[in-house]
């Protein structure tokens, strides 16, 4: 019996640094995840490469994929839709592998709808231990500064909500780390191990 | 604000490898747990110090400390107690300390009732998956042989049912990595992290 990969969803604040962890998380060799390009209205920049970097298409076929639920998830930014393809994600979870997203925040609710078993991990600023550790040695910020941050923070927190995991982007490798950490643990819970030798024993009796 | 600590109870079928799996995780230099000593009623071995490998008290002593419910989980094998003082646990999960306690399975039971949020691993025999195996490939073993393994294995798959996640003693360093993943997980988990940031902004309110 094939056990079933995980949606593992990675996202976060923006500015928080989610590309660059997903990067270092890729370069590691021992990585087991599928990274799930995503697909693009705006134009290649030079170097990328379509299939690789992204799936580039234009508006038309775009706003198709979107009418035939083709895509898992999908924003337009600055003119520009980006999206997850839906198919590949299915396929590859089917196939019993791990698939990667890197996602902006409100991708994250509309994937979380769609796969709520999914593994949501939160990369939260490192700004807001800091903020812990102002608020605690008061007198070397103004007042109006650290309740701007606090406002800051709050929204930041209330975002949390709908994850599964938090890990905190103080440093990179420490991050890649704690998240292949989560997904390995993932795959020990017992929930996950118990049906798969239930199973073995059914088929037998 | 100080979080509190972890309690990682693990446990499974005798024989499976628990101590040389907990004896492995605490050579290593970066492992943060506390280990929690036992206490039992039986004689030192040769070269065994107490308060080291086990707290040695008589008897009459542990049973006064039963009675004062002085001791998480305890039973009597071949004719001797062995269990886990309480206090110890308490302060040291205080202090946000991680403790560690490698217990049989009738002790994880009442660990469970005490403390419902502890961290309950299932050390898991190789053997099931072996038996998986041994399914697939029919014909290398007799009918009865088969049988036999699945009962055991039956038995082994409802111990599970009390924990939190399966790992598979079949490498020890492998087990070991998966239990400390485990545990790192745990501590990202957004209802532990969530709590610590709104507390933050509370006090300031």
């Amino acid at each position: 019996m094939k056990e079933k990969g995980l949606l593992i969803v990675l996202s976060g604040p923006s500015g928080v640094g989610k590309g660059t962890v997903r990067k270092e998380i890729f370069s590691h060799e021992d990585t087991q995840f599928e990274y799930s390009i995503s697909m693009t209205t705006r134009s290649p920049r030079i170097g990328e490469v379509d299939g690789v970097d992204y799936f580039f298409k234009s508006r038309e076929e775009f706003e198709d994929l979107i009418s035939k639920g083709k895509l898992l998830e999908y924003a337009e930014y600055v003119g520009n839709y980006y999206g997850t393809p839906v198919d590949y994600v299915r396929q590859t979870l089917e196939d019993g592998k791990d698939v990667f997203l890197e996602i902006e925040v409100q991708g994250a609710k509309q994937v979380r709808e769609k796969f709520p078993d999914g593994l949501f991990i939160f990369l939260a600023p490192p700004s807001l231990s800091e903020l812990q550790t102002r608020i605690a040695t008061r007198g070397t910020e103004t007042d109006e500064l650290i309740l701007n941050r606090m406002t800051e923070a709050r929204r930041e927190i209330e975002l949390m909500e709908l994850y599964d995991y938090v890990v905190e982007n103080d440093k990179v490798e420490k991050a890649c780390e704690k998240i292949k950490a989560i997904v390995q643990a993932e795959h020990c819970r017992r929930e996950r191990v118990e049906p798969k030798y239930k199973q073995m024993l059914e088929v037998e009796k």
